[in-house]
């Protein structure tokens, strides 16, 4: 990690840039894909899988066999473990929902919201080495609140053409409408135009690499709706001598573990604890089966140390960190502070980790400084919420003359006639 | 407009699609004009400016003096009907605010949302021959109970360099920061990007032509936030033998006024109904100053006989319209069914006029069936909602050991780790 001691502010802008990722421009390819799957539905997808998931498929959709032996290959330990994460996902998206509202904004002018669930979403999880199934729980929880109608889960299968039990267990457990075995940009092409197999969805969600990611961008010009753009995950720490060394040391490398583009970043009001957390890291860093990604990740990462905790909010809010870990005694005292990043943890037991898995927050949110205009997923992202209005003969009466004079300033003549017609029929 | 009776099931899909707009790709020449404001700033906006609204500015923003001088230039009518609409306006939008409420999902570990305003967000307001104040109202006001910091203003002067003192009268009622006499994409860009003259923005909300469009959705890729994607216009009004037909006719005159390619259905349950609302529409239409208008998106609007209420509202579930009327007795009694719509007018009285002036709700919705994954504007727009998390000793005692079994199932030691050093720090 590069460190860096007190920077001038005039530099902070500079510091708080993310590395430019060498990007190729994969519009072309993935259109490409889009064409295909577009005009062949599942034989495209079925062509695709062969090619990269060395698979071939008879069916794309999961059968109820496969859900059902799926259960027996669990453990107890680890099922009880997700029921416990759903159970707090669960409480923590059900406090989202709102309670309709309707207000007399003059009398009989009635204004309300209703939410109503999207009706079709499409969830996207990567394939590879471990079965992501908790961004199952992040993303399908919230939308079966949300009262969603169909929730249609897309990940690339094994060479044997096998779903990881741990994705189809909890993928059943939350109430998932039906799982299909594609990947990649062709399974975001899938859910965006709808296949023999796969039904169109109205919104995608949910993490993916550079060709996922580029697919889910280009789908919003074909009318889907995305979470949020993405970019590589990263948090940021801030530390003082009140701090644990050894906890702030793993809460980095559960980070810089995530891929090499990872973004850790430590801010310290403290060189001696720096230096301490950094020491705690090395040993740390040696233990871990990822070792090698996390030290790609660690290499592009800073530690600065800067005055006062104020300072390091002040940079914090600048960067706009998706996680934002505060490893400090009295960290309540700088929320009100705090204007940019997707979640907070508070204090040295509130570890990144709680978040990603089990607390209850929502784990997907807005990285690569979009945490200055986006949220993070919640139940508000499975849902449209639709205005209402009821004027009575009073109401119209109360302020169509006002609507008459501003739709006139308008030069909107229909606009104001359709008062006048009424205002007449009242008073004649 | 062409009448449909009793179409079949299998003839809604068609039937609900919109026009296919004849648009020619904008992509490169807005890139040439994001390009010249990124690497000219101000000077690349006073050449849009006399290229596109024939005028030179000495100064892009708009000063003290010309916001002052606007004052006097307002009917005072005028003013009070816009003082009105703001404070209705501004109380629906204040209820849209949220309590913090904090969850504790397993004893010990807190979970919660706190709402932070989007620091610095951009208004575009359209010129053209009338002054759309209204828009500003509906963007600045819940903007301003957002607690955003810069409120930034553009639109296009006219010919002498001067905005329309209903715009500058609107705009410092409501709180906007700033108001910068640019339109067009080099508006949109200068907001993306900044120049000498005009702050960059974290989100663009606003309508436009098709250059603004495009501009807005391309802006989107130098990871500016957007309110929503756009197209024309449209209304869906539901008859029945108790609507009124001068009425209805207004209101389908009060869309089609918008533009050429504005949408408008009417569906109903009774022929004679809808034969004596085409009837006054006619006679309606012929008083109307933009009747040329109004008529050539009558030319593409229908109007559709069906069985009963339910299936006009199964056709508008379909259609998702961005303004839907009800406009028959016990027009309630169909709520719950209402799935996609951006903003619902209940009963005789409740004309669009009223939700696009002055009745409090938002006027800035989903189009072109973008009402089936899309809400329109509120306050939500305006903010992001970070989510917390403290965790106490008996918090990660709790769900600890939960959290270090997802996190090996998925392969992640580090995430696993993290929650290991605090456990045995606890525990030893």
């Amino acid at each position: 990690m590069k460190k860096i001691i007190n920077p001038q502010l005039k530099d902070w802008s500079e510091l708080s840039k993310r590395p430019q990722l060498n990007q190729t421009d994969l519009t072309d390819l993935i259109l490409n894909v889009f064409q295909d799957v577009q005009e062949n539905g599942d034989r495209a997808l079925k062509k695709f899988t062969k090619e990269f998931d060395q698979c071939e498929l008879t069916e794309i959709a999961v059968s109820k066999k496969e859900f059902a032996a799926s259960e027996n290959l669990i453990r107890d330990d680890l099922k009880k473990a997700i029921q416990l994460a759903k159970a707090n996902i669960e409480a923590f998206h059900l406090s989202q929902q709102t309670e309709k509202q309707i207000i007399e904004t003059q009398p009989g002018v009635e204004c309300w919201r209703e939410s109503r669930g999207i009706e079709n979403v499409g969830l996207y999880i990567p394939g590879g080495s471990a079965p992501l199934f908790s961004t199952i729980l992040m993303l399908a929880i919230p939308a079966k609140i949300a009262g969603c109608k169909n929730i249609v889960l897309c990940t690339p299968p094994n060479s044997q053409g096998q779903i990881d039990p741990a994705i189809l267990y909890t993928a059943k457990l939350t109430g998932v409408t039906s799982v299909f075995k594609t990947g990649g940009s062709q399974a975001i092409a899938a859910m965006a135009f709808g296949t023999e197999s796969i039904p169109k969805v109205n919104k995608i969600f949910g993490p993916g690499n550079q060709y996922v990611t580029k697919a889910k961008e280009l789908a919003q010009q074909f009318g889907i709706a995305i979470d949020m753009p993405a970019g590589p995950s990263e948090v940021l720490i801030v530390a003082d001598d009140s701090s644990i060394p050894e906890f702030v040391a793993a809460d980095l490398l559960s980070q810089a573990e995530h891929g090499p583009d990872s973004q850790v970043i430590l801010l310290s009001t403290s060189e001696f604890m720096s230096d301490n957390i950094l020491n705690e890291l090395d040993a740390q860093l040696n233990e871990l089966p990822r070792k090698e990604i996390a030290k790609k990740a660690l290499w592009n990462s800073k530690t600065i140390i800067l005055n006062d905790i104020s300072q390091c909010i002040a940079f914090s809010n600048l960067y706009a960190p998706e996680h934002l870990i505060l490893a400090f005694d009295n960290a309540e005292d700088y929320i009100p502070s705090i204007t940019n990043a997707g979640s907070v943890f508070i204090g040295n037991y509130s570890c990144e980790s709680a978040g990603d898995y089990a607390s209850g927050t929502n784990h997907t949110l807005p990285t690569n400084g979009f945490a200055k205009n986006y949220s993070g997923v919640s139940l508000d992202s499975f849902v449209k919420k639709i205005t209402f209005q009821k004027l009575t003969a009073e109401g119209i009466n109360s302020i169509g003359p006002s609507i008459e004079l501003m739709a006139e300033a308008e030069q909107l003549i229909a606009h104001k006639n359709a008062v006048t017609v009424r205002l007449n029929y009242l008073n004649s």
